[in-house]
Parts: C-alpha cells; structure tokens; sequence
C-alpha cells in the first residue's frame, strides 16, 4: 500500500493536535509527518506513532516531497503558504476561510460531495464547523425529502476560537469564583454565564460572516446555490461540541419517523432520539466523537407535513475541522 | 390614595423574593404584605420597606382581609389554595402555569393585553417565563407588520428552575474545577458546559411541555388563536436572564429600520441594537434589569422583505416572572 508524506501546517493549534491524532486513529497510510508551526514553536517535540517529531518553523520551503498537506493556522497563513505547498507538489486540505469560496476550490463534506474534491486544482477547502455539523444532518434530509427553507441558531462552543477560547472561559470562571475580575480578549464580551450573539465580523445586510458561512458553503456543498439558508450564530460558555437547533420547510412530506430512518441510515450521523429516556444531543456526549448526534426530531408545528426541527450536536474540532479534513485526505488517496 | 393588603404566597421562592423587592421598587401602594411559605420558612424573617416582617406558614386561612395575592409556589400549591383567596376576597396573579389556559382566567402581559385583566373572575395568570420576554417584542411588530410565522430558539439560564438551579450550576461548575464529580438533581443531565434541549416534560408531539407554552400561550395573549409559532427550548450553562433569537415572517413588508423604529417606542423594551460597537442583547447585561433587550434586528434572508430575524435577553425573574405579575397588580388598583 502506498504511504504518503504529510504536513500539517499549525500542528500546536487546538485543530492541529486533532489531525495529528486522527490521522493515527484512522491509520492513514503515513510515510512521513512533517509537523510545521510558527518560529515560536519551532524545535519542540510532538508523537506521531510513538515517535518523536520536532517541529519544524513553517516557511515556502516546507514543502518539498510532500504529498498531502494539512492547513490550520488562520486564514492568512492559507493565503501565504498553501500556493508554496501547491507549486512544491502537495495538494493542500485548507481548514481556513480562505479559499472557501473559490469557484476552482471544491468545498467538501465527505458524507455529502466526495466526488468534488477529485476536480481540485491543488487546494481543497474544509468547511467551517457549524457548516460541516449541520451539512451531515441536513444532506440525506435534503435527498430524501428535498429542502425548501433551513433555519438555524447555533449553540457554540468557547474552543470554536481555538485554545486561547477555551482557556479565557475557563480562567474566567475561575476568577469569578475566587471575586477578581473576569477578562476578555479572545471573546468581544465575558464570556462565563453570558451568551454572546455575535461570531465573526458583521456584515452589511446585519447578518455575522460565521452566519452567512452557513448560508454561502451548504449552498456550495450541496450544489444548490437558491437554497435558503438563514442563521443565528451564537456563542455559549461551554467547552467543546457546538449545538445547533434546526427548523426545515421540505418539499416533499415528511414524518418525523421517516426522518429518523433515513438519519440512521446515513454516514457520519448518530441517531440519539428517545426523549422518555431523556436522550437527546448533548455537547457533554458528541464532544470527542467523531459523529454528530441528531435528537428531538418532531414534525415542525408550523410547517405541518411538509416540516421538521430537530437539534444537532457535533465536535467541531473533529466533524467540523480535523476529521472532516482528515476525511477529505482519505478521498485523496487509493 | 386607597392602600392595598398584598399576600405573597411562596415568599422564599426566588422569584417570590424579586415580587417583594419589585413591590418596594414600584412603590405599589402596600397597607398591608402578608409573606407566605411553607411551614419550613414560617417564623423566619424578611424585610419589607425597611420593616421586619414575620414569615407566615401558607393554609386556606391565610387570606382575610387580603386585596391582591400573588402566587409563586408551583402550579400545585396554587390549585390548593388559590380558590381558598378568591373565596376570602382576594385577586390572585398567579406566576404558576396552572390556570393559564383556563378560558375563564385572563393571561395578562400588561404591554400586549391589559384590558383582559379586568375580565377576571378572581385568578388572573402570568405567562411562562420565555412567552412574556418574548411577547413584549413580538406585540409591537405584530400590530404594525402582522405575524405568519414565529420561529424561536431559546437560551435559558439555571435561574428557569429557580435558586436550586442556579445552585447545582454553581456547585456543579466548582466541583468540576475541584477535580470532584459534578451532581445533577435539578436538570436531568449536569448542566455545566452543556446544553440541555429539553425543559419540562415532553409532549405526544414530541416537542416539550414549556416548549408549547410559547405557543399556546402567545396565542392566548395574543387574541390569535391560530398564530404560527413554534419553540425549541434549551437549558444552558447561565445564571439568569434568558436569549432568545427570533425568526418571523411578516404579513406586510418590514425593514429592520422600521422594526427598530417601531420597537424603540415601545414599552417594556429596549433597543440594544448597535452592531459597530459589539452592542446586542446578552444574558449579563439583561440581568436584573426590567425591559427586555432586542438586538440583533436584520431582514431575514429566507422571507426576505416580509421576513425578520433578531435576539432577545431578559430577565425571566424579572419581566418573565414577579415584574410581570406586579405590573397585572397595578393593572388592579386604581
């Protein structure tokens, strides 16, 4: 079996040290990792396999004789770097904003468009997390049922910002229990026992850039550029796992236990529906598994036969970042 | 000016502590306050205007002489001794979901409804919590754009189940930090860095019981019996005020501007609405203050210039509870 070389650009960010894990978990046919961070970061060591890897400081010529290489470290580090890892000859899984919306960068959820990501010309993008969680949910919905109107408000974690989100909310917490004062830098407000509804930058039409990504990638991944997609994005003081509560107006009719077939049935999803046992999805259940959790579907009262809600958990740092890109890597090779 | 003998029943409550302090605060014109518990708290002490007043243990004779008897003590304690006041002569503004679709008992959210107040037969009721924070923006933009549709999600602080929420957030939150298990007998799973979508018991439709307050009771409020709404409720790890993000289809064409303009001038709420500045409704400003905060305000994408979408927080203790039921007992004395 062939084994490849892959980078992983950002291999110390709360992403980075995911896909490093995943590609051992799912035994992804590795030749040689090669681990690429900032300067700062540079000569440390991680394990790969059991085995020792410095860090190397990303530059243009990090790349060469890789095969696959795996971007988490901000948009403009995609920007800068990834052209370099294309001309050097790697095809490059880009977790950022960046190139997104390209038309010649294919937008991929593995469950949903797999055959896209073979028409790239070198870079692939991974779609942001709230997009992917949902996308997994709403894709054999749309197949079966055919979706007319998607309403989403978002329950999102503080690691959505990466460690430096985690860490202030739990420093936070800790200072309001010891009575200094709480600090915010990574968040625009405290972030402990407060909701904040605003994630990215605002756009003119009053919408956030973190909704209208929900809007702009399922239309491109789903290949349904009408599709109407509306969002609330909203961040909440919990860890890991962002939730998502969804109405959809279908088609075609639909029952709420047609629905649920259709969800057991489907990849990357887990049916976790039985509401006189009390389970349904949960941030504390879906963080660290890899399958977004799907619960409390119920025929929308609204849209009567022809709708739907339900309420979707999923690990952002794995279904929406470093396993989904993980996944598309797997697309990539034999 | 005419002096009012006031009961409150359930006076230890934590919603029943916030009717007393809103009673001083408003300056209700108060003879005499009677404060009413279980036999637990009787004989311990509060204050009321300064003065100590003796805690009484609540029985079907507590009510002689009384004008207006507020009731936060559970739905069973008020169909237990509520008749027992109308029979002694007393208007009962009952906090509890008991008698809240009762044809005969008015729903009063003094904004949105005052005149069925005075169609009383002794009970009047408060909404749940989430309707009235809700109602008071909702109203405004339904008399001047016309509501289709209503599409909520809800965020719901500890404080929803009263000081024993709040409580197991808190000690479950320490407990975490301490390394020791986190206990939950308030919630149904641990509520610290969660997210429960599930409040109330669930109902044959599959959505829950307080999920279908919204509905029932924004209809009853409303005078529209037939009114589109539906809720998904979901519990997270705050302390008090709850969010709620908001999407309605309108009958008339609507802008955000004519909905900020239109909402400013309304009240019992308060436009927080200036996005340049990271200005919006949030749970930590919302907290312990009287008006519900609405931000967020834009065209929603879906139902485009019939369509709007927005935030709100408020304190469910406060507008969603004991201010409420003191604004209905204003709607009674002259």
């Amino acid at each position: 079996m062939k084994k490849y070389n892959v980078a992983v650009a950002g291999a110390t960010g709360a992403v980075g040290i995911e896909m490093i894990q995943i590609l051992e978990e799912r035994n992804f046919p590795v030749n040689e990792i090669r681990l690429l961070a900032s300067k700062r970061s540079a000569g440390k060591k991680m394990t790969f396999n059991g085995e020792e890897v410095t860090i190397q400081e990303l530059t243009h010529d990090s790349f060469e004789g890789i095969d696959i290489a795996l971007f988490s470290a901000g948009g403009d580090i995609s920007l800068e770097y990834a052209p370099s890892a294309v001309k050097a000859g790697a095809v490059v899984v880009d977790n950022s904003s960046a190139y997104r919306m390209y038309d010649e960068v294919p937008l991929v959820v593995p469950e949903v468009n797999p055959e896209a990501a073979k028409s790239h010309k070198g870079i692939i993008a991974n779609p942001n997390c709230t997009t992917a969680i949902a996308a997994v949910a709403l894709w054999p919905l749309h197949k079966a049922f055919g979706l007319k109107k998607v309403i989403v408000s978002t329950y999102q974690a503080a690691s959505g910002a990466g460690a430096p989100g985690m860490n202030e909310l739990i420093d936070g917490i800790k200072a309001g229990i010891e009575g200094k004062e709480v600090e915010n830098k990574v968040f625009a407000h405290p972030l402990p026992y407060n909701v904040i509804p605003h994630i990215d930058k605002f756009q003119e039409n009053g919408y956030t850039k973190e909704e209208m990504k929900v809007t702009w990638e399922t239309r491109k991944i789903f290949s349904e550029p009408e599709l109407a997609v509306s969002c609330t994005a909203v961040r909440i003081p919990t860890l890991r796992a962002h939730s998502e509560s969804i109405v959809v107006e279908t088609e075609k009719e639909v029952t709420a236990e047609a629905a649920r077939k259709i969800l057991e049935q489907s990849a990357g999803v887990k049916v976790v529906d039985n509401i006189g046992e009390n389970i349904y999805p949960m941030p504390l259940n879906a963080a660290e598994n890899w399958d977004v959790e799907v619960g409390r579907i119920r025929q929308n009262i609204i849209f009567g036969s022809k709708g739907l809600e339900f309420f979707v958990s999923g690990d952002q740092l794995l279904k929406g970042a470093a396993l989904n890109a993980v996944q598309i890597a797997e697309l990539l090779i034999d």
